[in-house]
């Protein structure tokens, strides 16, 4: 089933059915009107979702409309936790050695998992403003899912089970402000703004085979500026699957229905799969004995992250966003 | 006006108006349901609810119950956003100084703020359960404001005009899990389960004169299993005020409405005041050329926490809460 928010002027949207095609959709009047509904209420709602989605793609339901996904929110326009991982062990590499540093050893046991901003998330082809384009403005591909509730000390394999739909996410970030953050040991705050996600959430029998071992195994394109930048593989290298994220916040704490949990930036050993971020082509140039030739984004820069599925299909639609600046913003 | 949040079964309980005596209560039907409603649209319901305020104060209102804070959930139950300051210089030196580092002189002008979990936080005297004692079990006593929509790049004495409601926090702290979580520098996660609110939010004009250069001008006091261990003033010592901490936040990006930003643990240089964490007794104890001999808490350990207004009333009801085993809870 797929599942999307469109503007209506609310802060939370107004939740659409969409069709496996991504074409057409149809609103989801008198069964949710938000999202977080449905999380809230999840066995007694999804099944009279599933049924809608199945007529709509049936191409009989009697209210369909073409699906515009620059009228789309986030899934979730404003969720109870955005919690963000750091799962792929070649994106640590780069970009600890890069900052002179080593790369922790003890990831695997002890993940890199930060708690993000929640109340403002954007829609996929929503404007990103920035106030100074100095801050070194980067993209961050990754996967997410949105979980049920999970108990305190839920563990890993259990905690898979807990996963209700499946997001593209845009996590932005500011270089330059990551450094002193990281220093003060508090985590990311001003250097982690609003983070986009695509059109559509999806649950996980959307993805068939490619949903595997809490993996996405399918590859993520980003495009920059309209030139392809990565074709890199969601499932190979994530070390720490998506349970095993879930049940790291769950050690001490219950987590709510609703909440989204992060993958990281999706990365592979092998450069030629390109950069899920613009920090790890620096990493690159810097550990090659130069310095990072590859600036970050400008104020008009576009972005495109998109994931096609077994089928060839877009999963999730495509995140295409603009940078803008601050004083041009509305 | 006071209002407050009572269990119903429901995850965002039913929104309550409290008289300023804290003894009597009126469900706020026919106006809101949920708090986080009233805070999306507040120019126009908050006058609705004032106008019941004073009906409930004057005796008048034709459904007014006797208030029971046993009944209150957190007044959000669930928030889109839990950030937490570190605003009283005297905790950040004594905690720095403790781990054998020292305070850092920036946070003035660089403040140390973590993002916190927002998903699930408790009501006043709901049981605080952890799965394992030797974790380090602490409490912080904290002021927190409740802000509305705050734009990029808004000043601190602007971002002031965002406070909506005052809050009193118990942020409990896992003392144990802290030293790696500050090592990876990804901020608190583990280290800081569900923080628990007092029954009763605030408006800022129920403090009167003690509502004041961005401070909450008045004492805190804390019981640990009945024995007084702080009367701390919230005011005095709070080098960054709650405008200040909002700003930092709002530097890269929005703050949207209902976004609860505390002040971190309340704090005196002078130790007749007391402690507002256990953390703090300990760091005197190592400093003082011993070793900490003061244990953080056991399961069965009881917390109070209550701040008197300037007429000697309770301003938000008291947080009083046991810690509880997860073996043992429900």
């Amino acid at each position: 089933m797929k599942l999307a928010t469109y503007k209506d002027g609310s802060r939370d949207g107004q939740l659409l059915v969409v069709s496996r095609d991504l074409l057409t959709a149809h609103f989801a009047t008198g069964i949710a009107t938000r999202l977080q509904q449905v999380l809230d209420d999840w066995n007694f709602l999804s099944p009279q979702l599933e049924d809608l989605y199945q007529t709509l793609n049936q191409g009989k339901a009697r209210h369909a409309f073409a699906f515009e996904p620059r009228q789309c929110m986030a899934p979730l326009p404003r969720a109870f936790q955005w919690a963000d991982g750091s799962a792929f062990p070649n994106h640590i590499d780069l970009l600890s050695r890069a900052r002179g540093g080593e790369a922790p050893l003890d990831f695997m046991v002890d993940p890199r998992i930060y708690q993000g901003g929640s109340d403002d998330l954007l829609g996929a082809c929503d404007d990103a403003v920035f106030a100074d384009a100095a801050w070194g403005i980067d993209f961050e591909a990754e996967l997410a899912v949105v979980t049920g509730d999970v108990a305190i000390g839920t563990g890993a394999d259990a905690a898979l089970d807990s996963v209700r739909l499946l997001l593209l996410a845009n996590d932005w970030s500011l270089r330059h402000l990551v450094p002193g953050e990281l220093a003060k040991g508090f985590g990311f705050l001003q250097s982690k703004p609003a983070t986009a996600f695509a059109p559509v959430a999806v649950t996980p029998d959307e993805l068939g085979a490619a949903w595997r071992g809490g993996r996405v195994q399918l590859p993520v394109d980003v495009a920059w500026n309209g030139q392809p930048v990565a074709h890199i593989d969601a499932g190979a290298e994530m070390a720490l699957h998506f349970g095993q994220l879930i049940a790291h916040i769950a050690r001490t704490r219950r987590l709510r229905a609703g909440s989204i949990v992060g993958s990281g930036t999706v990365s592979q050993r092998d450069a030629a799969a390109g950069y899920g971020c613009i920090a790890e082509k620096r990493a690159h140039e810097i550990l090659d004995g130069g310095s990072a030739a590859t600036e970050y984004m400008a104020f008009g820069d576009r972005l495109r992250i998109e994931v096609k599925g077994l089928d060839g299909g877009s999963v999730f639609g495509a995140i295409d966003q603009r940078v803008a600046a601050l004083a041009d913003a509305g």
